[in-house]
């Protein structure tokens, strides 16, 4: 399995400036400490020396003099320069064979490991001084940080104890979704609303809860889940479904992969991650169609929906859903604050109460406080006022973005004009490694996602989002990424 | 498998007075619509007579109306007393084989229902007028409102925006916990620690991140976990370690079933749920020597640590651990807030590593508003301020109902005086069943937990709780279980 032991160990440490013990000394004795006791473990690796010197406010001599110690006491071992290993925890005979070998539980645990890119994007994006050019989140800027002043000065009014709350979900939150999802023309009671942890969640909560191993589930060609193992982990067969501009191609599923009862859609029909899309009408009416004379349920991520830009997007197919064919999945994690971690789910009674019953199982419930907040958002009218000045900065941002794309990228690749949403799906016209272009970019301190971690297949793309980066970054960066993909 | 169909339809609607339509006609149009557009499924009970007639606010005989001439059009079927179950969605051949089988669906997942009595609990939490005699949480009245306003006045200033976090969780958050966990003799970095939402997803995670199916989970017996299927629904094998007064015996655990490196322990050694109990120091070292000897790992569950009463509990096993054999959890569930939904685990780096890289791929983390919010109680001493009020009152509470229950439970059952935590692991004297008189509780508005619900055999206990109900309720609670009991 591709589940590896962790490679760089973290220092949260610094020698002490003041204890008579030498600093080489005292770097020593820390390391082994923390590797006697089992916090690190063996086949983890050191950080370089120059990074070690750095992190730890000491001369590389003196890194030098204690990495030296450490080999000569074979604990660990490694050309200094590149990787130092920690080899050995069982110097002192009276520890033999007592740390359990975790390398082993962690290399056979169910869950795959997050794709290595992935891996290093979620840390990434916690270094200072990098140039996120791929984030799929709001610019702290834009987030309403007076507004949640109110919201949080409310909370306590309304919520006199902060205790586990119904399987569902708090009901005056589902009672306000219930009521504010009739703006996007959907009739659903709070009792057919499933409050979640994120929309993320949703799906983790579907595959362990109305899908078994093997089960097939449909996706689109590219996709943003195709970046997690959510569903693969617990066993299911992702299947692709190619797109046009319309959104997906539903006659193009294969029927003989539709195992009875056993399979599932999954599409993301607005300002579709990554490629920006959104299904026309005319295709929503036709894939609720073709799914339902194949008795295949949907599943309908219609995270960015809010996000539009100059005229609203076509209803959700949930709208459009007579049979209780659609799964219809929520969040504010684009359209408001991530943070929250609040999803909902929407679909027929029974469905809903068995991902509820299984949350409860998993968790216990989205955080009371988080529920108070959106309910109150909700309630206020201020997530729409909010919206309204969001989608004009949104507006702004992509147009931006376009410009500079104009400017830099006209002979190196083409693009899309997204109507809504986060992201352009850009198409490089050479036929470069994205994967290496995203190792090159990070030199530069410039985070970026290469299309292949939304597809099966390698692909020319890239992920640009206009949502996350300042102005004088997206500038920076998207100059330098030409530059970059110039010298190759 | 066990996850059927959800019994009963739940009705958020009623009908409308100044509609020209009579009521029953409304009632039929209703149930006929929502049967038709999916949102209730074949199977799936309607509400009794009675009940129907009460969240309606309707006449029974506009009820029996409705519900004759639904039974006309052949969409329900059954006795109008007891239970009338949907048959028919398809009375219009335009609908026909259109909604996809959800009932095959939810019973086909992969997770098990929760246990119909855990479900049933889980609902009737939520009902007015219910006495709650065994509820483990915090009573309302005790929830520090005052401080909570003060913690949530200052979240502006720090969080400027709520955007995804770090794998492992809010760094400062981290940092407070690395700090705050000293005063319990623990020496964890914050790269040690992942925020969890709630410990039970801290269960969930390790089960599907360090272990694989048929892994060995050894339990006490009884044990608060029993009353979940967060091993099971992934595959493991529970067994048994018994217990006495010092806690559970690690000498009885099968060496035999210790499969190399699929095995882990999991215990709750302080005011341990249900019991009570708190392991003795020795006992500590033993297990600490015997699982170290075995090469067992531990998960440490120390979510009642700081309730104590007259003397601070021993120390936790992880603080003896000098070799990574435990996984240690906290929570502020017990303590402050489940609504919060935060906990931690503190363990050797790259194990947390990996629970991190999966709680990632399951839901992208922790709410950071409720991460915020902890760390402001933690840093600005109001947490601990809180503890010690609370400490005080939960005192109260227990010896309340220690009175209580030698007024009325002297000759009916036996019980240990906890010295800290929520619960009276009460034993009853008379081999009555504990399912049944759950039942009977019900009917005169009790809620119970019953011992069979943390224990895979039949037993006389009942878990009562000092924590959660007022001391009105729990005075009349308790003086009329004892007369049921008595009636048996
Ligand atoms: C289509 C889509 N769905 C869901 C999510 C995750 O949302 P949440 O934060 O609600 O889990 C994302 C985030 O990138 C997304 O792009
Ligand atoms: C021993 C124990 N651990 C964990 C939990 C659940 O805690 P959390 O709310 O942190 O998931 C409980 C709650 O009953 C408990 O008794």
């Amino acid at each position: 399995m591709g589940n590896k032991i962790s490679t760089v160990i973290n220092f949260d440490w610094k020698p002490d400036r003041k204890n008579q013990l030498p600093l080489s000394k005292q770097i020593v004795n820390y390391i082994t400490e923390r590797i006697s006791r089992g916090d690190w473990l063996i086949g983890q690796k050191l950080p370089s020396q120059r990074d070690l010197a750095k992190t730890l406010n000491v001369n590389r001599s003196t890194i030098i003099e204690a990495l030296s110690e450490l080999n000569s006491l074979g604990i660990i071992e490694g050309n200094f320069g590149g990787g130092t290993t920690i080899t050995n925890n069982t110097w002192s005979l009276l520890f033999s064979a007592a740390t359990p070998n975790w390398k082993s539980y962690i290399e056979s645990g169910i869950h795959k490991a997050n794709f290595p890119t992935i891996q290093a994007i979620n840390k990434l994006e916690f270094e200072e001084n990098i140039i996120r050019l791929s984030t799929g989140e709001m610019s702290p800027d834009l987030f309403p940080h007076e507004m949640m002043k109110k919201v949080l000065g409310k909370i306590p009014s309304r919520a006199f104890s902060l205790n586990y709350i119904e399987p569902l979900g708090l009901l005056e939150l589902r009672k306000a979704l219930s009521n504010y999802l009739k703006s996007f023309e959907l009739d659903v009671t709070p009792s057919q609303i499933l409050i979640v942890s994120g929309s993320l969640q949703a799906l983790q909560l579907v595959s362990i809860s109305i899908l078994r191993p093997n089960s097939t589930v449909f996706i689109e060609e590219p996709s943003y889940v195709k970046s997690l193992h959510v569903f693969e982990s617990t066993g299911m067969q992702m299947k692709d479904v190619p797109m046009d501009e319309n959104g997906l191609i539903p006659w193009m599923i294969n029927k003989s992969n539709i195992k009875n009862d056993t399979s599932i859609l999954y599409t993301i029909p607005t300002f579709h991650n990554p490629t920006g899309l959104t299904m026309s009408l005319n295709r929503r009416l036709e894939v609720l169609r073709w799914c339902k004379s194949n008795q295949l349920p949907i599943i309908e991520d219609d995270a960015y929906r809010e996000l539009w830009f100059d005229e609203l997007p076509p209803v959700p197919l949930k709208a459009h859903d007579s049979t209780g064919n659609v799964l219809y999945l929520g969040s504010v994690s684009k359209s408001l604050a991530p943070g929250l971690r609040i999803g909902w789910v929407a679909g027929p009674e029974p469905v809903v109460e068995r991902l509820g019953d299984i949350k409860m199982q998993t968790d216990y419930g989205a955080s009371s406080l988080s529920q108070w907040a959106l309910t109150e958002w909700i309630e206020s009218g201020l997530y729409e006022e909010h919206l309204k000045s969001f989608r004009t900065q949104l507006i702004n941002r992509r147009n931006f973005v376009l410009s500079f794309l104009d400017q830099y990228f006209a002979d190196l690749a083409s693009w899309n004009v997204p109507k809504g949403g986060y992201y352009i799906w850009l198409k490089l016209n050479l036929s470069i490694s994205t994967e290496k272009l995203f190792e090159l970019a990070i030199n530069e301190n410039i985070l970026i996602n290469p299309g292949n971690l939304y597809s099966f297949t390698k692909n020319p793309y890239l992920r640009i989002s206009y949502s996350y980066a300042s102005l004088d970054d997206l500038a920076v960066g998207l100059k330098r990424l030409s530059e970059i993909i110039r010298s190759l």
